[in-house]
């Protein structure tokens, strides 16, 4: 007995075969099972089982649900005024030197009350949800000690109580030194109380950190990276965006789910990662909202055979996207990736940045069915428009939402 | 008698005052009469008038209904393979040269029926409707003779009186030499036929040219403006997109409503729009799209005293931009427009572009009641978010749609 049996539709597997990285199936039907995907083929092959409900797609592409993974969704304030400066010549590094920048976030952060920190970000993850999106991973990091990083965590976890949406949760401890905090003393209390803390509390699937001059430095990181093996959390880490620290070698020596940003990435760090099985997160929003000039080597990961994820970084200050379709037209648009691979960087690899790629981010049997369907004619499409409303209709483990 | 009470709004009336070039009235109270704007200041000003509906807006901010003033939106096809060939490397130009670009949604546009024409447009349309437009341009332009070139403007004609938003229909006469036409003849039937079958048959409201190396030369350009002034139409321009043709100045000779792209721009044209009163349109969704790096001379339109307004310039090739307060980010990120200058350009100064400013783009008494009401905190945001969702309210001649 099948629950549903999603009939006439096109769907983008994104289980590769030799000569198509989608895995196409056209004019389908998917058989879906206590929220399962249990078999997909031509609906005549499907013949004699019992079915709860037929749904039919008139044709739409269906995609796996996208998977946002990467974002700092959960903050006070915008930067509106901010991008207003930097528009006018102030760089990134300038603003943040001049107390702009992350520091007013926290600031924002401290001062919205739950309420308020809850109901903001629960608009941004719609619109997220929105353009299709069935999982979103939420860092924080614009708290200011143990207590306002876990609230951030806290309140990714409501969302993900309250809304019809995975959250992949991420203690994100070293992003940015407090104003007027003991460098020292921060970076200790992130490695003995902060990691301690979220793992006991569960509010956390894997720990990251901002790997720059602006942020924090190798020897830091590394830190945190051993706290974090020590509670059973994966890593993550925001590296070589700015400046090449060395950070993708670091990530890759401690196995992390993915390194992100990574404009400055060198073939020894692209190496690594390969080695490790470190999911390449690339983040146009950012390239795209700073007016970046150094493009991430996009060609130097394909050679080594790291697999590339992309994401919206969605965050008041250096990217605030909150359109999933369009990091894709962005992957492509800026980086020169192709529609194929920007499909597969908010799928099958994003999953697998997330360490859930045994359950979802393919349509295959045995994964969950989360499920987005599209009203186009050819899946290039999903990379070619600028601002593509969302698709219509959202499947959570089967069920519409 | 008023027939609606919009209260608790904060609007953006685009009316500037001295220190203020949105002409924001916090707290405020709008009514409505006949369709169209009556009053607008405190509620507490507003006593003692009958009104039919009092519409609580609950502290939102209301703006103009966006105007997209520069749009390609009806043709067949997408241009998907074109775009991954872009992003392999070759030119606008050169894709032009081997008979893709313009020439390939030529024909993908006759092998349409009507109705799948009319489908796929209104997609695009309701696109942007979503996102904030009560009024849209359409140019025809992808027709390759008389005959096609109508069929557009009847399409957008059709559309007009389907859907609750105003149309304002361009014949782009003179856009791209289909395939195998003879240049000349070409002119001659655009210029001494198409344009008085659109005038006659009221299909348009003004002539518009594409002057560029892959386009039509300015001497063509001419006789097409001479015939719009018989016919007693308005005219418009893309001008100065890839080279510097003159097209700005020749816009202005002819008392263009406006003159649009304008990257190669020099301080003659842009002194000869001022003193015409041509706006200059800004499509940042093309520069982006086509990885250009000459960027349009904001300053010295500023210095010259040209109203400038912001569209998204929808089109399958060179913009595929479906979200117009995008097109509101990209003015800001990519062309350094203040969040204020962006959104006067998808409003009052969209309106001058389109010569319907007497009717609509401010929140002013005697304008007609587009409006919409966005949930942001304040209107910088309009530009700072790269794809907000639509606005949460869309009203036009003050009936929500
Ligand atoms: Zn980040
Ligand atoms: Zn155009």
């Amino acid at each position: 007995m099948w629950d549903r049996l999603l009939t006439d539709c096109n769907v983008c597997t994104m289980v590769p075969t030799r000569n198509d990285p989608l895995g196409i199936v056209r004019s389908a039907a998917i058989a879906i099972a206590d929220g399962r995907i249990v078999r997909i083929g031509k609906r005549t092959d499907m013949a004699g089982m019992k079915v709860g409900e037929v749904v039919p797609m008139h044709g739409a592409w269906v995609t796996p649900g996208l998977i946002d993974c990467h974002t700092h969704l959960v903050f006070g304030g915008t930067r509106a005024a901010e991008h207003a400066l930097r528009r006018m010549g102030a760089s990134y590094e300038e603003i943040a030197e001049a107390g702009g920048g992350i520091a007013s976030t926290i600031r924002a952060t401290r001062q919205a009350s739950d309420a308020e920190l809850l109901e903001s970000s629960r608009r941004r993850l719609r619109a997220l949800m929105a353009g299709g999106c069935t999982t979103v991973e939420i860092k924080s990091g614009y708290g200011s000690d143990v207590r306002s990083e876990l609230r951030l965590l806290q309140v990714a976890q409501r969302l993900a109580e309250q809304e019809p949406v995975r959250i992949s949760p991420t203690l994100l401890a070293l992003h940015a030194l407090p104003e007027g905090a003991d460098r020292k003393r921060f970076v200790r209390q992130a490695v003995e109380e902060l990691v301690p803390a979220a793992a006991d509390a569960q509010l956390a699937t894997a720990v990251d950190g901002f790997c720059e001059g602006i942020g924090f430095l190798p020897h830091e990181i590394e830190q945190l990276f051993v706290a974090a093996e020590d509670h059973g959390l994966r890593v993550k880490l925001h590296a070589e965006q700015l400046s090449n620290r060395g950070g993708a070698r670091l990530a890759a020596r401690y196995n992390a789910l993915s390194a992100d940003h990574l404009e400055h990435l060198d073939a020894e760090g692209a190496e690594a990662m390969a080695e490790a099985g470190t999911v390449a997160v690339l983040l146009p929003g950012a390239f795209y909202a700073l007016g970046e000039k150094q493009l991430p080597p996009v060609q130097l990961l394909r050679d080594a055979g790291v697999p590339i994820a992309v994401a919206t970084d969605c965050n008041p200050g250096t990217s605030p996207l909150l359109n999933p379709q369009l990091a894709m037209n962005m992957a492509c648009t800026l980086f020169g990736l192709s529609p194929e691979e920007a499909l597969a960087g908010m799928t099958v690899n994003a999953a697998q940045a997330l360490g859930i790629d045994d359950q979802v981010g393919t349509v295959a049997p045995g994964k969950v069915a989360d499920l987005v369907a599209w009203r186009i004619e050819e899946p290039a499409e999903l990379g070619y428009w600028i601002g593509l409303p969302g698709p219509e209709r959202r499947m959570l483990a089967g069920v519409d939402c």
